[in-house]
């Protein structure tokens, strides 16, 4: 089969031809149908190594994570999932059996492993991943919504999480997961929206997604005075863009009882400078929140993609043959559009 | 009246006779039967600057927060409170007009007067309040058990709000608070309870409390990695010390989904190394916890005090004559004991 | 001034000149802008016995308790509320000293007085209320809004909390609070919502308000099934009829884990079949919501009004001027529209 | 290998050698260690028709489903659990592949089957169960203390849901599941515990499991009165007596915002006279509870038990050998003790 792989610790990926994986009894062969780019398949791009090392263990390895297909081939040990069904693949590939995935937590499984990560991943032809970790999609969700289905489950817990009808939020990152946290909290009926970032055609995107504020943080940095001159304190932040300055400059506008959500990974460290004044007297709740439940929140990105309540449209901008992969991620590279798809049936 | 009072920005308070408060309308006068010593009297005791400066408006003033009496007087809009009554007093005093009080959380009222802190205290024969700050205590209750509403208070919010039933709990900090977050958490059925200080003593009380194991800070300032090898990782952390480095040993030792509160007071910055690690990956709570909510808090309270489940004899190890403060908060200053009473009826 | 008076225990008010009440010290006096008829007052129109007796202490008295208007004196001891000012009326008047009001839950005070219940009401020029169930509201919202948010906040509290978001709903009644709750169920992005009532108008109504399914209660009075056939269960009941059948026929409709909403008043005995199969076994989650929180619920109402999201013009569909009285009870008798409005300054 | 079996639709089982059953892909053996007697064992010994019609599905087939034992086979597709662990069993064997088990909520599976109802259960040497409803126990407990675990679970729920800590609580039914429910509570520092049965026995066990109040129902049958003259009203009712009189006691005695948890399985209708003042005024929430969450339930059943503060040596007080089952039921009919044991390693 055809694949996008990781070869060796320098920038790029070589487009080569790769044995078809050996079916194990547990797993699932899927015909990829969609598969899109996420920021860490960039940071394999680039070799970013304070990402990558520890991360990966073997090369060469096929990265991508987010995609949708059809199932060609299952394992004997498999009951749910059947040669033909239309599926999408979690990220987090649970153990099943440490103290996590017992107590119901499957995706902070402490032996987790990652698809496109540590284990291969989607940007081939095919892809192989244990039954556990694949979920059937509904009839109405084209191949392409399927394979927005991981980066929406990201923002849908702490969306939800939060409360946020009628409520003032910043979303901080106007990346994919940035433009989705805006949209599901318009959806939920959130009152004022910021949305900032550093790229003006990200925040014009937000407006369109249903922010109501745009900041620039290139032209404010210290954007924090501007929010709470226009508010009474933010209720809640959502922060996506992995920025340590954002996330202080959003936590010290909460208002008292405010909530800071981090989903974003930031790459240095957080500093709380006054953390009486800025945590304790206000009764702040700082949460993480990381990936999707099984599946419960699938369940839900489904229910909000099938209700057409947010246009993919604005957000899948690019489209590429998977042979094309290096203009897909040049074009990401350059910061332009938003999501951008690998179509492996679009190659020779 | 005799009257504590913090004259000048130096070590040290004066026993001075003071004019007795005139009532106001909203006011009620109590006479004073037992006060008790807080960290923040210490505080002024030391003019210390970094803590009183901003804080303290006008010299001369009263200090002392922690205190009951009886009701002699009561001004004429008052409503709930009559001569008589035996009460103890809420030291956030709120306005009752800001966004905070409406929404039914005066105890982050955002003109927040705080009793012997901004506005005259407790360590006189009288002590002025009002009415909305004063709360009726049960017969069932001494003087001094009245007095210890307000500190207990400060636990029952994160205790409570912790789930600690059968849970693994750290209590970093062994000073009156730290020993009512212990005595609290054994109360409701925790599992392990570690206790975490460098005053040899007050981990020996900690265990009388309910601590099942101690840490010694001096012996142990990494104790993060003990708490590791000894738990599956922390499910909650109560940090009452005040150290920015027992709250970053504690944060990284919780378990997937664990929660931190932040009661103590830190002076310095927090900083969180590895942000996507310690908080994202984990789905951490951080949470701060502020004072007590007028009056549910207090009602719980009463409740525990009079279940008679905490002693307060180990908790109250020193009582002094208001006239003998020095010898008090010099007592405190050697970091004897726990809690110290100062009692103005055996002042002559 | 005049006045829509309750005489006697028979149908109908009597229009009369009454004395302008007196100010207490603790009272503001309220110019009447726009005062609403709600289900209650209906009940005092037609004297339903089994509704007044034991509600209504003395003859004669003015109903009416949805309303707001200028303040136009105010008590010595009033804190908060000013001559000038915009203000709406919190119907629930607490006592400020019971076990509920202490636990900050006033709305379920134990010694409430209820505002054009036991006290008179607001179907006058002018109305005397207690400072404490007055609110001021914002600049933004017009007075026959602010008169709104009386029963906007009923349904605030249920939906707010049974977290709508992509749920399937059913509002079983379809009066102005279903109607409400229809609305803000779409608003906080509920996925399906049926609405049921006998009444196609108010259906119709439904449907513009959000509703995306209709059942028209008459043609289908076991709508369980129906129910049952059209969705995986339901997530959300919220019961705004007072029909003990649609009550249960929502009941048996919930999915496991689903949660009903007691909002309605009904006047039979709620009987439950099977408590086993309909309760325990799918972990049903029943709960009564009553008013309105003093005063969070209000700025969740108001923010909603000020959002121009729920369209208050298809809600109020009549106005009266106050002397035309009967004409706006008969209207509403005839199950004609949906809010109707009594306007004093319309009349001479 | 011999088994209690039902044979037929009269009261009784037989004692049969039975053959061994096969081990599917998917499933466990084991050896039977300890078997307990719950309610629907003493349902089908006594064949009571309205419980086992729709419930049982073929006869002959092996009752019990409280045990723990020795994995002495694994199928091949199994993963998690090993010959030579030491186990027990979750009675709710969920389909692994419907919306609830899908959602993370497998204890309330739409295709559940149960062990011991319309699967063969653990009255036996030997019993076969499918690997997802195997659990292993920890080293320090017993076999007796793992066979335990099943109706301990059912409890831990309701109790630790309910926020016991320092509240007036009220047990309804004291057989080993309200005994279970007592002690839960006041290991979780509940205040006062009202336990009520009509078996005097039975309260005076609730008394040393940490009951303070005792109800004999048979003097009260109209208990809600004495609860109300002897509280502010309860905050937390537990009904585990399956009474519909004790429900209705109960919910009329709670206190506003209280919650009561159905986790007894009443036989017939539950009335609720008057459902505005109820529920809806006092803002009751009635709670449907079933069975254990798989498996976190079980990781807290086990920390208690493994804490040593429930004391099983009391609520264990009779023990037979596995073909003296007649002596046990005989003796469970008579309402003798508590917990019963069945043993087969006692049956030669």
């Amino acid at each position: 089969m055809k694949a996008v792989v990781k070869t060796s610790k320098t920038k790029g990926f070589q487009y080569l031809d790769m044995d078809l994986p050996t079916v194990g009894n547990e797993d699932v062969l899927i015909k990829v149908k969609a598969a899109a780019i996420c920021g860490s398949d960039m940071n394999f791009y680039m070799w970013n190594t304070a990402f990558c090392e520890g991360l990966v263990k073997n090369l060469p390895f096929i990265p991508g994570h987010e995609c949708s297909g059809e199932v060609v081939a299952a394992g004997s040990y498999t009951t749910r999932i059947r040669i033909g069904d239309r599926v999408a693949v979690e990220t987090h590939i649970p153990c099943g059996n440490c103290r996590q995935c017992m107590d119901g937590r499957p995706h902070t499984c402490l032996n987790m492993r990652l698809f496109g990560h540590n284990v291969n991943g989607c940007f081939a032809e095919y892809t192989l991943v244990k039954e556990s970790a694949v979920r059937r999609i509904p009839d109405g969700l084209s191949w392409e919504a399927g394979a927005m289905l991981e980066p929406l489950g990201v923002v849908v817990r702490p969306v939800f999480d939060a409360d946020v009808g009628m409520s003032t939020v910043c979303v901080t990152g106007c990346g994919p997961i940035g433009q989705f946290a805006v949209a599901l909290a318009s959806l939920l009926g959130a009152g004022r929206i910021f949305a900032a970032d550093i790229n003006p055609e990200r925040l014009k995107l937000a407006k369109e997604m249903g922010a109501t504020d745009l900041i620039n943080v290139t032209e404010t940095p210290d954007f924090g005075d501007f929010l709470m001159s226009q508010t009474e304190g933010l209720d809640i932040l959502i922060e996506a863009s992995g920025s340590v300055k954002s996330f202080t400059e959003g936590l010290r506008s909460l208002c008292f009882g405010g909530k800071a959500y981090l989903i974003g990974n930031p790459k240095e460290p957080v500093v709380i400078e006054n953390p009486m004044r800025m945590i304790t007297q206000k009764e702040i709740v700082i949460k993480g929140s990381w990936g999707r439940e099984l599946f419960k929140t699938w369940e839900k990105s489904e229910n909000i993609l099938l209700s057409g309540k947010i246009n993919l449209d604005k957000i899948i901008t690019h489209r590429f043959a998977l042979h094309d992969f290096e203009k897909a991620f040049e074009t990401a590279k350059r910061g332009e559009g938003c999501k951008i798809m690998l179509l492996p049936e679009e190659s020779p």
